[in-house]
């Protein structure tokens, strides 16, 4: 096992995730108060030039979930973690005390050890905790008809500020977009902090943000906004140190992750996730479970709802998000699972369900489940409620032992929201690509709306190393369908620990189901991305075209492997086709003949006879000029 | 440009391409006469042991479409060509006659320049060519009621002898398989060579076999059979060598491409395709307008009939098995693209649009459509109608230009049909998730059922470096909704010319794609490799999970990146969870606990309260064991 010492006095930022991205700038809109100001990536894009007259082409505005890493006036200190963007709302709300420390046994014993001080985040604030009797969750307050600045920002943040741009003029420089289908999502124009409001009131949508996570940036999750992604990272006893994960968190973000879960079961979870929590803008989700049972040795039966509880408050405390509770896994649930072909999957899952088996009895998560609820309400803590009896093969889709947990999974919801703590549900898994929609219909059902969150699902079993493939085919269908956020899965999936490679991988392809499910969906404004870099390719404006793409480092790097030069980035073909058979070259040439004289010709594109009559003169004017309109930059 | 020089007296196989697949041998299921010989692939499973108790894992055969390069016993030397397995079948029949020689001008004039000697493949025989006034399509055959060789090769290769275990045995070791939902789909449990003529008959499949290709090992395309991909290659004129395209074929074959295309446009193409088809177990599909150009220096305009004829007949001396014809794009068409995003992608779409629009007349492959069958029923060449026009960004998808088109594919696959001449028919493209359902139906209806063969589609513009994820998402669901061949698209796609890491990348991709579609229609027994897979990766034997796999290689080199030894291959865990945290070895905890004895309780998994009564004595059992029923091997 390979553990760098990751030192409280040295711990430095991965250089990589500092770059700004290329072609682009930070900015950020203001909302409605100074404090809210909402960060954005602004691609910058070069004019377009045709016969000499040149029209310029808006810069785009894109979702940044990389935080103030990618800001170049940002000072980025790991040690001293990132600023407390929320603090000033927090306490504006006055529902809240900050503690004279830990309130968790195993807090106060790991603050207070001092062999751990050489890894320690040196945290100089105590926790903060809702006064008695009072709930502090997004839900709470959007019940009470309050509109917080958290949901300002998300409004904010949503829009993209697309109204901006007036739609005529987005449609004749970028096209228009397609209407999406969208199995009852409830798209709108112009999404309000109203809106926002009224979808976590109903629990459609949550927005997970702990009042010990001053740090994040509000997002949310819910299907009638752009669709989320996850990425893993975390520990295990086999492999990796702190310092890694940190750099996983920071690259993950870098690429696209709206959250990230910390799923460390290896060395010093709890300094591990401090680290991690400190210096993320996004949302941090757990599974507490996992630290629970390092601390009984591994040994699931002896796990208790005291070490459990401990652990929540421990966590809810540095600031965690959300948690994946495994409440679902009931007793008689169990023996369903025994002839599957894969059994039980869910690290979570199993644990559980040794514990029941043993104990003969349902587990302390569903039998506490509203001492659970009343710790996350303290700290705005969202549940991700596990699919612990998830399949883990093609064969185990929607089987009985599934379905029967998701029916639980919805009890639980209706509990949660008695409390007026946020919920969404974890799903699938392994599922082939004709019984994904079942999922996602079942699970809206029994589920009241709330939001769904899967892993995948792989749509196959049969490619080991291609993982995130499989899945990110099943995540795509299933984000269309009304999935909110999509859990990736990497090329390392089943086969060992991903690495920071393997993380961006699994993050970009990721971004393109979330994406590809928002195109479908006709979440409006989408298609803008894929109209200007569309336009950028036809025009080969080469560095437009990268600098749009999900990853502009690799789409360069591809372009130039063969043709490296710089004035590669402005000839009008590329290596795949050469010179004479770009298609897009050529379609220029066939485009300028038809439109040579446009403004003489203003029905030109109305009707087919129109054109056809239009057609031989022009086909007579381009024989003139040699059938070479085309001229070469 | 780099064109490393390719010595008859010297060329030799990619030696990478020659190792047998591990833990996989090459098997021969023989048909109604000796010359009918299947190759398969067998993958040797380990047993399994459970408390002592051993069962045998029975070999999975898979489809294989690597020919002869993956049989120890086969000698390949690249300089002379692959066997003639098909050669007895098609003189058998008796209406073709070998020719003097080459009988295109082209032809001859390639086959008598000294200079080209060095980088000629050395032919021995002529080539063949229908007798007068016969037609030698298996169409043609099918429609007389006759059962070629060819067909009875395909009914034994498409049911991967699923007969010879009794699906209850079956069941038991493997598991279920889920019904699919196949849109209208005929998949019947066990194909016959009958069945195989009828599809042929009714223009559903075809069967591309070139007489001039006999080292091809039949193959068919229709939505009634096993999904088919395809891989391109070719040079072009910025890079890349014959040996280097030779290379990317028997490379691409080999992870399972059942077609290749060849795309050359750069210096030697019909050195290059010679050497390729000569080399090729699998049909061989070219676009004979891009050889054509070369001949007239690339100017569009200059193309003529009477070129494009000498290269049709030329290239299908050398044995192409199917020409994309790109005769759909009309000259009233053109006009239609001139306001699209991309315009003409499609790289023949844009040089018959420009030679249309230079002429101002319909392009003489559509003028000439019925001498093109004539030419192809001599030899039997298939078309692939191309789409010419098919939308290169999401902004154009399903546009009229793109349908206009499809309706005159329709009419071109008709006259094709009335010469009994095989015909698939091309789509897009980039399409959108909500809208490819619709690309499926409008060519099932305008084509008559003719087979469907579409590149991707992709889902989303916004991914270049990534296309072959954002186009295997909508290739998966396309040939779920009936697409029979799905042609690949690579990383490089947009940027560059893939080499032979990314021809491996698309074809991995695209059997996913095509595999997650077979499981999806519900393909007789297409669940076994995911069942098989499944129940290796929940039994711990790494190695059976790994060379199940599509890519066995990188799936233990992932594996291998954190534990390496040879103990770690029978470990019950990975380094993803550790030890501790591996759901699977906990779920054989549970499932020991639930059934430990399950024979003297028959009735345990039959209902609920059985198992719920049961369960209190188990656990009291698993209790008195110490909770650790788990042995490790």
């Amino acid at each position: 096992m390979t553990t760098a010492p990751f030192l409280s006095a040295t711990a430095r930022v991965d250089a990589a995730a500092l770059q700004t991205l290329p072609g682009s700038r930070k900015v950020y809109v203001e909302g409605s108060h100074a404090d809210i100001r909402v960060p954005f990536r602004e691609i910058v894009l070069s004019p377009t030039t045709t016969s000499g007259v040149t029209e310029e082409n808006p810069p785009l505005l894109v979702y940044d979930t990389s935080g103030p890493y990618t800001d170049p006036e940002a000072e980025i200190d790991l040690r001293r973690g990132l600023p407390e963007l929320r603090r000033g709302w927090i306490e504006g709300r006055g529902d809240t005390d900050f503690l004279d420390g830990p309130s968790s046994e195993y807090g106060r014993r790991r603050a207070n050890d001092p062999l751990l001080a050489p890894l320690r985040f040196d945290l100089a604030r105590t926790p903060r905790r809702a006064k008695t009797g009072k709930n502090v969750t997004q839900l709470h307050y959007a019940r009470q008809g309050i509109v917080t600045p958290e949901m300002e920002f998300i409004a904010i943040r949503e829009n993209q500020r697309r109204q901006a741009l007036g739609s005529e003029e987005v449609e004749r420089i970028l096209g228009h977009q397609h209407p999406g289908q969208g199995f009852g999502t409830r798209l709108i124009d112009e999404i309000t902090p109203e809106f926002v409001r009224r979808e976590v009131a109903e629990g459609r949508a949550i927005i997970p943000c702990n009042i010990n996570h001053p740090e994040s940036e509000p997002m949310i999750i819910g299907r009638n906004f752009l669709v989320k992604i996850n990425g893993n990272l975390g520990n295990s006893a086999v492999s990796s140190s702190i310092e890694e994960e940190v750099d996983k968190m920071t690259w993950g973000i870098r690429w696209g992750a709206d959250t990230i879960m910390d799923l460390s079961t290896g060395q010093n979870i709890h300094e591990t996730r401090e680290w991690i929590v400190r210096n993320a803008p996004v949302p941090i989700g757990t599974v507490p479970i996992y630290q629970a049972l390092e601390k009984v040795g591994g040994v699931a039966e002896n796990l208790t709802w005291e070490i459990f509880r401990d652990t929540l408050i421990e966590q809810a405390e540095q600031g965690v998000d959300y948690f994946t509770i495994h409440a679902g896994v009931l007793l008689r649930y169990v023996p369903l699972t025994a002839k599957r072909v894969t059994g039980i999957v869910s690290r979570g899952g199993s644990i559980m369900a040794k514990w029941c088996l043993y104990h003969h009895r349902e587990s302390f998560l569903y039998e506490h489940f509203e001492d659970i609820c009343e710790i996350c309400k303290q700290y705005d803590v969202a549940f991700s409620l596990g699919d612990g009896l998830r399949p883990g093969s093609v064969a185990d889709a929607n089987d009985e032992a599934q379905f029967a947990e998701l029916e639980t999974l919805g009890e639980l919801t209706r509990i949660a929201w008695q409390h007026d703590v946020q919920a969404m549900i974890e799903g699938p898994g392994h599922v082939p690509m004709h019984l994904i929609k079942e999922n996602m219909d079942k699970q809206l059902a029994e589920c009241d709306e709330a939001p769904f969150y899967t892993l995948g699902p792989l749509t196959t079993d049969i490619a080991p190393g291609y993982d995130h493939i499989t899945s990110g085919i099943g995540a795509a269908m299933i984000g269309w369908y009304g999935c909110a956020m999509l859990c990736y899965v990497t090329p390392k999936e089943h086969l060992g620990l991903p690495n920071k490679d393997d993380v961006k991988t699994g993050i970009i392809t990721y971004k393109i189901a979330a994406h590809a499910a928002d195109l479908a969906k006709g979440h409006p404004a989408a298609q803008r991305r894929d109209n200007a870099l569309s336009k950028a390719r036809f025009e080969f404006r080469w560095e437009d075209q990268f600098n749009l793409g999900l990853d502009p480092d690799t789409a360069r790097e591809y372009h130039d492997e063969t043709l490296p030069k710089d004035s590669a980035k402005v000839a009008h073909f590329c290596s795949m086709c050469g010179p004479k058979f770009c298609s897009m070259k050529i379609s220029h040439e066939v485009r300028a003949a038809v439109f040579k004289d446009e403004a003489d010709n203003p029905g030109l594109e109305s009707d087919r006879e129109t054109i056809e009559r239009g057609m031989e003169e022009q086909a007579e004017r381009f024989r003139a000029q040699g059938g070479h309109l085309y001229r070469e930059v």
